[in-house]
């Protein structure tokens, strides 16, 4: 090493040297957007457990006890169900990237960007997306479902999301999970916003691929993601003339880390999984139901909150999903100067519309340890104080 | 919700009750293998920063400081400087992925498994890999990437991986990078293993696209990995002819996260982001070239205690990596039992050798902060105990 080096290394931290980057001090904040949601300080806790390698056989039983765990939650006997080392949108493209081959062709009912997003997802893997569209803010029909199926004999799969966190709206899932075993295809289902926070039992249902993120309804970190995955999807992924284009995202090398091979595939997100875990064991002494029933009761108290102020909430009232509502602006409110007081003066996140409601809606979300009537009182406080000024 | 619904999940529930997931309580480990390696505690302090949303002004502000510590780490003046929300083989695929186009050429220069995984990757979407490949424990050498890339004038990029952590051998970069750029093509360099404890100035070596993982001399956490392009790279991306196959690693789109449209992407790894902000943070107070010298100094410190054990060294003596130390086990040792006394009985993780070393040689890694004298001393004499037996 020259001496060269070392003076041109430091004359270019001199030029950057206004930006002394302090510790961070961050003031806590009252999370209620769309994810991530706050942690339980047990979550916290179990993140910054030892470090340990990822074929540790300690750590090898960290992953075995989240498999179990996680199929709890989905309800599934699925041996295939692993965390994924991304997020919720690691485990859409995962879902889908496994399955598609070129020419494939998808059905994607859409009621919203996320959707959308699986429709492009398909497109990307060379695969067909034959889009079922309706109006944002409605869920897709079951008959239109059952029509595109008609129509596409040679489809492959059927992929809807369920909680469409771009509307507040969630999608029933059990008469189109009918219709497509009926047909003999895949049922994908995207629970990232919901799973945790309503009753999602992937089995029951007839849901063959099924993922979420961790920083939602389950109460864990963002990065890290889980999918579930019966034996007829596997099979299909199994029988692929080509191995998937996406070499991160392969679920069948990943599948020999996570049982009896152990192959190396990733160096395992570690603080990420403990983290999981211990969500997961929080949900467990909750009670699945008990953590549904929490989430239905304050998303009802947030709706009868916001009503009473006068506002107007959107999407078809049938299908609002209790962990995220969205609800209009009034006019002549200002969208930006409502969620900076909120977040400068109270501490609290909400979060704007998403496409054509941007601007003119805001989204709550309570899920997780986040999901409190504390919560949503303070919110509610917070809310009637600034727009009665 | 019905009561058979409830009854149902209890019932599974109890199927399975014998396993009563516990809080995690595993011992803390010297961790001298290839990564995770040991956290700082101001690391683990940091990733449990209260949790802040992916749009936060404080987010994005942690997102801006990110950038300008990996540029110093980096030592590049690339503004497309970012953290990759996934582990350092996420950074391996979005540095092929969103520059090969299906039928481009990349010559890779192979001294290891890593080298295999580049071309693989390469190939998954769609390219060619020309392997340029030499005897495991050897670099690639100049004048074969120059015959190379004489023989196929229509490359696009040349890629090689510079510290192999499979083999412990760091490749030479710099007349590489020479020849590269006076055919005008891209160089890859894959700095996983390496970067933060050794010298790579990316802007000096004329690399164009350079990637690394968190956990290893960097000192972060795994799960989340960083790259940096120039402008070189960036102008080949943005003139594909169509977009990558790949959603979750498209840097285009991550770009548009990280810069002024700030448009949403995927939900960032908070907790990872603020563990490797202030994993950053440490490299800056002890400076680049310190650091540098500290693993250099602890890896001479290691080789010198394996030789006078009476081991031998693995490959290429004048290419040896400081962070990664790859020796042979003596005759007659048992590798596994080895390792498992060195686990159970005091705590240290090395791990086994790769592909033609498997069982033949054990790899050691002294990264970051687990990277010291201390740790080496003792290591070396928990190896003088177990091989005395």
């Amino acid at each position: 090493m020259t001496r060269g080096v070392r003076s041109v290394i430091l004359s270019a931290a001199m030029t950057t040297s206004e930006q002394n980057f302090d510790q961070l001090r961050h003031q806590p904040r009252v999370l209620l957007g769309p994810g991530p949601s706050n942690l339980h300080p047990r979550v916290f806790q179990a993140m910054s457990s030892p470090v340990l390698g990822y074929l540790d056989p300690d750590f090898l039983v960290i992953m075995d006890d989240t498999m179990v765990l996680l199929r709890r939650l989905f309800q599934t006997e699925n041996e295939m169900t692993i965390t994924l080392p991304g997020t919720g949108m690691a485990g859409m493209e995962a879902a889908i990237c496994n399955v598609v081959e070129p020419g494939d062709e998808v059905i994607v009912g859409i009621h919203g960007f996320f959707g959308q997003r699986m429709a492009e997802i398909v497109e990307r893997h060379g695969g067909k997306a034959i889009r079922v569209e309706v109006e944002f803010g409605q869920v897709v029909r079951a008959d239109q479902i059952e029509s595109a199926l008609k129509s596409n004999p040679k489809a492959k799969m059927v992929a809807v999301v369920h909680g469409e966190t771009s509307s507040g709206i969630g999608q029933p899932l059990e008469q189109i999970g009918q219709l497509v075993r009926q047909q003999d295809k895949l049922f994908l289902v995207d629970t990232v916003c919901s799973l945790g926070g309503a009753d999602i039992p992937v089995d029951r249902y007839l849901i063959d691929i099924c993922y979420s993120g961790g920083q939602k309804c389950i109460g864990g970190p963002a990065g890290i993601s889980c999918i579930t995955l019966n034996d007829r999807a596997m099979r299909v992924i199994e029988s692929r003339s080509r191995p998937v284009d996406t070499w991160y995202l392969d679920l069948l090398l990943i599948r020999k880390y996570w049982f009896a091979d152990r192959v190396y595939h990733h160096t395992a997100p570690g603080p990420l999984l403990f983290a999981l875990r211990e969500a997961l064991r929080l949900i467990e002494e909750e009670g699945l139901h008990d953590r549904f029933a929490r989430h239905q009761q304050c998303g009802d108290l947030l709706k009868t909150g916001l009503t009473d102020l006068g506002l107007e909430l959107f999407g078809d009232p049938a299908n609002r999903l209790p962990m995220l509502t969205c609800v209009m602006i009034p006019g002549g409110v200002d969208d930006a100067a409502v969620r900076q007081r909120l977040l400068r003066g109270y501490g609290i996140e909400i979060v704007g519309g998403f496409g054509p409601l941007k601007g003119k809606a805001w989204r709550i979300g309570l899920m997780g340890y986040g999901c409190s009537e504390r919560n949503v009182h303070y919110l509610i406080a917070a809310l009637r104080e600034i727009l009665a000024r």
